[in-house]
């Protein structure tokens, strides 16, 4: 198994991610009544897709074992109530809504990226078809904003304003996505990728740890400051994430190995290496420069597809290239900056303890 | 030019439409500024794609004339505040939230539909690519709730969730119409179609009547009522559009002549003609059973195209099948209903006047 441990400890995380699981399974088991109560007041037919994609259900129907991802953010969102000293409990719609926007996203991203699997299993549009995919994310997003203007706490005009911000972002993250990934290889910055990393995945996380405070009662200054350390640790998170991409195990993952690779995907560590100036960065820059599925120097239309020794090409070149090092240190200095920020917001060590210990679980995990 | 009058007329009514033309000249005028000031807030890259969409710019992002529609909905949001004795002046910011919500489901609407022409020009799916046009209609999605969310009137949580509900309506209503689009012109039946349209178009008309009155401070039954209102206005108003749809004439619809029948479009008149059970109708059924492009009885793959004879002999069966009385006739009756629900909101005449011109208005319109 890859070692993409980042190598950030903390005298308050609790170090083997023990902490973390449990506060995961905890978040889950308070919001997914709430989630499925929300999916299960949809129409029928927008129902059975929505059931499909959180993994309630298989494509003909009948009930499966479920695999609805970690839920996160919604932990995330409880845990920061708790962290300022506010009750997990009234913020539970909150905590649901932030999982239904994320899953907007994810339907709406499969279908741009034309992305096959997601959770083990074939995406929603490739089952159901892109208009059921489209429409189904565009109710979710409904639902998450129904879901908070229907909540009485004081705090949910501004989570909902929060959350509207949030998704415009998001949508801004995506757009940038998909423009980087159009441009050449050596047209991207890595720059351009960091900040199109803290939009299409910091900024939930950040707005997941900002609700929770606003749900606390938390003051402009904690507000702020809990969401710069989602937005820290959103982006360790996604630079793990994309260590993932490349050296993943499939099994667990549930892609391909070197899924990122072989679709040319512009994923932090790759852009870093094209960007190291190494003769590795020039061997990764010709890999990328070939159409998808032909090996390098053969000609267009060739479609004889490339091995599995391709990848591994490519992925060596990346480590090579010092990208696959670059990305563990990143998340780790992104990982010291969350601290920081979290710090700021809650300066008791034993309060802070499991905002601390999600942050450092998402950038120790392997899958 | 084709006469679609719906033969609609009441004592409180215009008659002749100036009533309603200003009126939604003024909410234009009114609610236009908020508009762009919301999609302006967009991050540059998305707010190219909006400007396009609403008719403010070009693809080449040159200021252009404008044609941003007739912008009913959020004139129905301040009539319906001024019916029930409020200031329409508090709900500009929510007058523009429907009004965005209306769009993005156009963007939406036009991607799943593969529809290429919107207000005389090509639509943002077809210029800037699905992905930008799925995007831009979520960001738009959410730019409407974060402005009620940031109202500060009393009412914006329950317009907020009112809009949020209605989201999911309209996008059950879509899929029922993809769905309806998918299957044999004998496997639909002409209720399956209303209730489609009901919640397609109807849902938000509704939507917008019911969140005028909530700003309005009117209680449950006027909610209701106004609601009631919006939905049998907006199916007379689709019935009218699916009129225009099949006689409409192209320099003033902005769409070719008989576009509705070129592809093989279910619409009520064409549903309520094929259950006609008439001669007429069974050639229909002929018709709309040869695949589009192809004229009936030549083989499948024959793309010699159909001329406009093909489409006038469609249009004919569809009239002599009685589809073009019935959908007027129904229109009417339709428009009755809403008068009905109107005068249980609001027994004053003088006071729904602008409500109901601006529902005859819809129903008398020819593009």
């Amino acid at each position: 198994m890859p070692d993409t441990t980042a190598g950030v400890t903390s005298a308050h995380g609790s170090g083997d991610g023990h902490e973390a699981t449990e506060i995961l399974a905890a978040a889950r088991e308070c919001v997914d009544p709430e989630l499925r109560r929300a999916v299960d007041s949809l129409p029928g037919s927008l129902r059975r897709v929505a059931r499909y994609h959180f993994g309630w259900e298989g494509a003909d129907g009948a009930p499966t074992a479920g695999n609805a991802g970690k839920a996160i953010r919604p932990a995330l969102v409880l845990a920061a109530v708790r962290a300022l000293g506010g009750e997990p409990a009234t913020a539970v719609r909150a905590a649901a809504a932030v999982e239904l926007i994320h899953n907007f996203t994810l339907l709406h991203d499969d279908v741009m990226d034309r992305d096959t699997t997601r959770r083990h299993r074939p995406t929603a549009w490739t089952v159901f078809g892109d208009a059921d995919a489209i429409l189904v994310g565009d109710a979710l997003q409904a639902l998450a904003q129904r879901l908070v203007a229907e909540d009485t706490h004081p705090a949910a005009p501004a989570a909902a304003a929060r959350l509207a911000r949030c998704v415009v972002e998001l949508c801004a993250g995506q757009h940038a996505d998909c423009a980087l990934e159009r441009r050449g290889p050596d047209e991207v910055t890595l720059d351009e990728c960091l900040a199109m990393a803290e939009a299409k995945t910091g900024a939930l996380l950040g707005c997941a740890c900002a609700i929770g405070a606003l749900y606390a009662g938390g003051g402009p200054e904690e507000v702020e400051a809990l969401d710069g350390f989602g937005r820290e640790a959103g982006l360790a998170f996604q630079l793990i994430d994309d260590v993932i991409g490349i050296w993943g195990d499939p099994g667990r993952t549930g892609k391909p190995a070197g899924a990122d690779l072989a679709v040319r995907k512009k994923s932090l560590p790759v852009v870093a290496a094209l960007a190291s100036g190494t003769p590795a960065a020039v061997e990764l820059a010709e890999l990328y420069g070939a159409p998808p599925g032909s090996p390098p120097g053969s000609p267009p239309g060739d479609d004889t597809g490339e091995g599995e020794g391709e990848l591994e090409r490519a992925a060596r070149a990346v480590e090579r290239a010092g990208g696959r090092d670059w990305a563990q240190g990143h998340a780790a200095d992104r990982m010291s900056r969350a601290i920081g920020q979290l710090a700021r917001a809650v300066p008791d060590p034993e309060a802070a303890g499991g905002l601390l210990a999600l942050a450092e679980f998402v950038t120790r995990r392997t899958h």
